[in-house]
């Protein structure tokens, strides 16, 4: 069973960022970190068109405070700098001094303006960034820049994930082919500090800017806004698309365009993807859980109660232990703060039924310890009030998540 | 340092509920459990005035709804009877009748009116009550009601706690003493589910109805409202105190009258011990955290900065770990939905500065060191734009917490 399906008009390819036409990328070792890939640009040979979603954590790092300043001037973007080791937060106005310096170095070897470039930084945070490393790193990748040059970018915006992530997929839309690739961070804590989510996406599709903000914000909601490790959430989470029109297809200017719907498919299905590896990477995760609440009155109480099982310690440990805990389950969902009536709730793990309407309680312990030892799970739960529904990705709790985050940072 | 002080006209006692006059418990065991005592009874021999709260999770247990019912008709409370091994939750109409029947054994074999009785529950849910059990321990329960019972009944409340909670006090009122007393159970998750917490309180105190449930509401809100295991709530949780003025001293009629203030001190004093209890009981525990923020703009903001802290699997395996990460705790109090400027705060752990304003950070990793690996740790956050606070207590997340919540149902 595929926990993410693929619309037709989607195809999956390689490439990552630098699938998309008209985009180079790389990745390379500055020395922020002792040893890894520590910096990385995303490049558009032409002005592309920019959509940005951030961390809607208080505490927001200096580099999102520049990325922001950017794009209320102009949402156009050639360039995208990187680096990991460092997140630049929690550091003053030190802090965005080194932000801004970053812009420039990066507007002088690159020779874009300094107006189209986005910096973007994880890592530890309360230090001040080594610039000198960033300055010579940054000028290193600016020679560097590869027409395949995704996974080295990808490589080198890693903390703590174990593996690389990226995704790409080409859509037919109604006069030729376009392709949307990204690459994501995740999982990861950064010393000392919290699960950063960096996400870079890609397009030559052409897509007016109101549009692609839109289509962004709402593939964001469903795919990132979507997820959860542990539930907090960091200093510099940033995800942002880049869309320079280099396919050569016409322009998408309204949700009723005839390719406006494909579009918004091929991002989905991307992000979707980005979202999943995340999860997938998650802190000592043994399992990945697809929590989906269907029947709801709305799609945002549906969100509501996706996200309170998904987030609940308790569910996620009762799923590490192969455990058909339904009742976690739909305490969960009592205190996720829908209205909603219990004795209409119907529960499934993979399809198996486990708890059905009336608190009806008869399923065999052998067949729900079998559909819990798979290592995909889809929690459903149907609350039979609605036709609104909802997916929320998570990972089980593990004793080895507390074991990375009890001392990582000594 | 002692986490929770005592006022001055506040001495702390021996007893438990049976501590004050007029007063009688027991427990025992009637075979929900295997071995353990499952039957609890509190009991006044005068008609008390009730005040309660109940669980705001939206699936509420069958006992839940008889008392809601009981309360609305009268707030004259004589008898508590309580089980463990099974909470008669997710039963339905059946479950209604059976704690319907609770209420009617035990008026019968306690002899005081039905209207007077309240019943609760807590133990594994989604299962019948064995009610020939039940009422046969009902009935023996009232033979054996004793003036200090309040340890058995405090036994007997328990599931997967591994100590008894008990804690009373002396206040010295204008006319004489009074005293205060309270069992409780927590921590414990049950099979199939999640933390209950019971809390039973009595005093020979005579406090006017409106007074008393104001009284205890706030003292609820300020001590079990602010402990957290695991964030989870539990479909059985309830709260009760029982005033049944035999302390003979005069009755305290509104909030100026000169006893109000002592008699409050003296309740949340208790309310604050039993939930100490709690915290320390939680599964897998091995500190005790208190987390204090100060400087707030107002109570409320404080609280949900303390909540978002004390409910971060990231600061509390950091704690677990010893290990002092400030960077998890700034980004807990950014995402809690406060207003606050970063560069303001200030964070400490057991008095030693870790984080000072303008993020300085300037302590010695050894003090660090030495200050968390003690048992008991006070978080204390200043946030610098007010002067309001509240405290928030909770246990490191450990290992041990994903082994108890991740196989117990089997």
């Amino acid at each position: 069973m595929p926990l993410v399906e693929t619309a037709p008009c989607v195809e999956r390819c390689e490439g990552g960022v630098t699938a998309p036409r008209g985009f180079l990328a790389t990745g390379l070792h500055c020395g922020i970190k002792r040893e890894a890939p520590d910096l990385a640009a995303v490049y558009s040979t032409v002005k592309a068109e920019a959509a940005a979603v951030f961390t809607t954590n208080r505490v927001v790092a200096a580099p999102l405070v520049v990325d922001q300043e950017q794009l209320a001037k102009s949402s156009a973007v050639r360039l995208i700098v990187i680096n990991s080791g460092n997140a630049n937060a929690c550091t003053g106005e030190q802090g965005l001094h080194d932000a801004w310096a970053m812009v420039k170095s990066a507007s002088r070897a690159f020779e874009v303006p300094e107006s189209e470039v986005l910096v973007s930084s994880t890592g530890v945070i309360g230090k001040f960034m080594p610039m000198d490393k960033v300055q010579a790193g940054i000028e290193q990748a600016a020679r560097f820049l590869a027409a395949e040059g995704s996974l080295l970018a990808a490589e080198a915006i890693r903390t703590t994930d174990t593996f690389v992530k990226e995704a790409a997929v080409t859509v037919q839309l109604s006069d030729g082919p376009i392709k949307i690739g990204g690459i994501a961070k995740g999982s990861g804590m950064i010393a000392p500090n919290m699960a950063t989510m960096l996400a870079f996406v890609t397009t030559d599709a052409a897509v007016h800017g109101p549009l692609l903000r839109r289509a962004w914000k709402r593939a964001a909601d469903r795919s990132f806004n979507r997820i959860t490790v542990d539930g907090d959430t960091s200093t510099n989470d940033m995800a942002v698309v880049l869309a320079n029109g280099q396919s050569g297809t016409r322009r998408i200017t309204s949700t009723t365009h005839p390719d406006y719907a494909a579009f918004v498919c091929g991002l989905e299905d991307v992000l979707a993807r980005l979202s999943r590896l995340i999860v997938q990477d998650g802190e000592g995760a043994t399992k990945f859980v697809e929590v989906r609440v269907t029947g709801a009155r709305s799609e945002r109480e549906a969100v509501q109660a996706a996200r309170a099982i998904a987030q609940s310690n308790l569910v996620k440990t009762a799923l590490h232990g192969e455990d058909a805990n339904w009742g976690r389950i739909l305490a969960a969902v009592g205190y996720s703060g829908i209205e909603f009536q219990p004795e209409k709730v119907a529960i499934s793990f993979n399809g198996l039924p486990i708890l059905r309407p009336n608190f009806q309680i008869d399923f065999c312990e052998e067949e729900a310890k079998r559909a819990l030892s798979q290592k995909e799970i889809e929690v459903r739960v149907h609350l039979d009030l609605g036709s609104h529904e909802a997916t929320f990705w998570t990972c089980d709790l593990s004793k080895r998540y507390v074991d990375i985050n009890a001392n990582y940072r000594s």
